[in-house]
């Protein structure tokens, strides 16, 4: 077929009318599948049940150094656990804190610590006029809320191929000392799958900050979430770049095992420099008298080392590699040839970018939704959720099984198609 | 023996010699005993080894709801272990927020929200000039922790037998706005063992406090934490008595299984009111996407329902009431015709408190480090570590095996009675 902007009026309309009968078809199909968020299936929970044996009623609950993992105390967690996270991140096990459940949890708590006590001595953010954040878009809703939630100013800053636009983001941060942070998912970014270049890590590592506490929120959220076994990316290692870039303290790095173990049920951390880590702790010690050991007890004893995690991670990826699959030919087939739309196709994390054209992209959810596909709300993935060109969707295609998923996107790319041909008709009109 | 008061000098000072050489033997031993936290023992970890095998491989961790527990979600906890702590809390399920790992967790981010956020559309405490706390002394040193590293005000309240002097709670809330909340520890309190009275719970239910986000933080962390079968203390139900006052916004009750299972991989909760809960859930939802409930529900799958909690608690109980009663014995034994101190005899709860004669505690927690037995340090009950009258410290008996604590006991009574032997005869030169 030929790109719908060569299609004369009449064409579009012919289209459009066939499109709306094959919407109204899947309508009264009374669906109800759900691409919203990037949960993990069935079947890759399962892959961790395994982890309900390793501890038993005469387990040993005790760690290498005499820590009995069951009682009080090991406020940065226990030694195995940092050490296991520590290759997982690769970093140096000294520089990391081993935390609950949620790596989200901990983002919320630097920044609510910034804003009470300010970081490493510098002024609290909540003493400051006003205090403005860097977020790459599209990005990630749930790191927007945060810093919306605190009333900092969110500025935009686009993604490219390589990641955030480093000549934007290098000006502003020199040139504005209110910038106290930015929101990176380096690697399979949320939503693109993007991975930074190495000159783009290099540039952050190298940033001169006006303000002193200016921190990059560096989220490792799919560091070994690979799809592919010989096709994979890899970053540089941002704590050592700045270390050696005589930029120590520039980075907190946030990653979790969410999505590796059970989402809810995993454990999260922080690696970071030796002075931030010294700031911390010196707060953390105020707030808890520490995480739970037995489930990091229970993560080591379960993946043993780093090699486990990662033939644990090929699992995963044999498990959604297909959905991915469906999603990135469904869009190659439905819509390839008719110059609607463009996507990525990453090569691991959990979703997928589809970009309309301008202003369609609250149009095509809206109507998949009437159609009982729910995808993340249009808009999510922008600061405010006010996506400037209204044309990105984020999509989620790991929860529905594969069945469930093709439909789904038979629903979303005839709901693309028609909101594209209203786009143009009336782009035409005007 | 007379007491120490009515001995001659020369009476106190051959004394003085006996218990110093005495001292001298216990340093020779080379001790290190550790009554300093309130730490259950190894033995009482062991009654929840059985909670490792609850949930297996082949488990199907899916609630009655259908919620699998596994993956993202619910973020107020899952509805069985609202159940189980409502039960365990005296609360309805609806009212209860399941939480991590750690109440004290739940306590600091209480009061760092008031701080940045401010309780029901109120002023953020951050833009007071200034925020003041009521501390009922003796109390808890982590509490004082949390208000101290906000920089919150603390103002002492004595501790009555029945609870904190009332007359002075209602006046100090009624009249100062600047006061916006009160930590207790209303059952088996932490240092005393002391639970407050019916009529004390009745006039906090009743407080009128000139501050509409004036809020009572009741940390109900020993509510089922009995020493005795037949022996125990009943209070009054607070969210109950609020709402009959027509105050059902005043409190925020917290507890959790910490000193049921395991320290620090048990489950917090909260209980409060609708408004308060809205009010909370508004907040949590951008903190995190949710808990742990894998372990929630092995929470309840191992209790199964509150009389399994009670049944748990009474095998603890027989562990350390015996401790408790090492204590009293000692004390009894060494120091009670001495009147030289007087201690409580709680019926539930982790500690004993010990008041030494005034300007004595330093010494004798000073005195006792150096033959190997820690105590919490003198001053850690008061709010900046304060205790004017230098006469508090907190016995925690729990932890050492009984021979330790007889040991311990031995030299702690033995410390008291050298400090007040020094205290008596220079009140006399003075």
């Amino acid at each position: 077929m030929k790109p719908y902007i060569e299609l004369t009026d009449d064409e579009l309309k012919a289209e459009l009318h066939k499109l709306e009968t094959q919407y109204k078809k899947f309508q009264a199909e009374g669906m109800h599948l759900d691409m919203s968020r990037g949960k993990p299936c069935q079947e890759q929970l399962d892959l961790s049940m395994a982890m309900m044996d390793v501890l038993t009623p005469s387990s040993d609950l005790t760690c290498d150094d005499g820590t009995d993992c069951r009682n009080y105390g090991q406020l940065t967690g226990i030694e195995e656990a940092r050490e296991l996270l520590g290759d997982m991140m690769e970093n140096n096990p000294k520089d990391i804190i081993i935390y609950g459940n949620s790596s989200l949890n901990v983002m919320f708590d630097t920044i609510s610590r910034a804003w009470t006590h300010g970081i490493m001595g510098n002024t609290p953010w909540c003493k400051l006029p006003e205090v403005k954040f860097l977020c790459p878009v599209p990005g990630y809703d749930r790191h927007f809320s945060i810093t919306e939630y605190f009333g900092i100013k969110m500025i935009p800053v686009p993604m490219t191929q390589t990641g955030p636009d480093m000549d934007i983001v290098e000006k502003a941060v020199a040139e504005d000392s209110s910038i106290k942070g930015i929101w990176c998912v380096p690697k399979y970014s949320n939503p693109q799958g993007i991975s930074y270049s190495d000159e783009t890590v290099r540039r952050f590592a190298r940033l001169k900050p006006a303000a002193p506490d200016f921190r990059i929120f560096w989220d490792n959220a799919y560091g070994v979430h690979h799809l592919y076994d010989d096709h994979q990316d890899y970053i540089i290692e941002i704590l050592a770049e700045c270390k050696r870039a005589g930029n120590p303290d520039l980075v907190y790095k946030f990653a979790s095992t969410s999505k590796i173990t059970f989402p809810g049920s995993g454990i999260a951390a922080l690696a970071t420099s030796p002075n931030n880590m010294v700031d911390f702790v010196s707060h953390l010690r105020v707030q808890t008298i520490g995480h739970d050991k037995v489930n990091q007890l229970r993560h080591v004893r379960f993946f043993k080392n780093i090699h486990g995690i990662v033939e644990h991670m090929r699992k995963h990826a044999e498990i959604i590699r297909p959905k991915f699959e469906i999603v990135e030919d469904a869009l190659e087939k439905d819509l390839g040839e008719l110059q609607v739309g463009t996507w990525t196709k990453p090569l691991g994390g959990y979703f997928i970018m589809f970009d309309s054209l301008p202003g369609c992209a609250k149009e095509i959810v809206a109507h998949a939704k009437k159609a009982g596909v729910i995808m993340t709300p249009a808009g999510s993935t922008w600061p405010y959720k006010n996506d400037v060109n209204d044309s990105n969707i984020r999509i989620a295609p790991t929860y529905p099984s594969a069945g469930e998923l093709k439909k789904a996107m038979d629903v979303f790319t005839v709901c693309v198609r028609i909101a594209s041909i209203h786009k143009i008709l009336a782009d035409r009109k005007a």
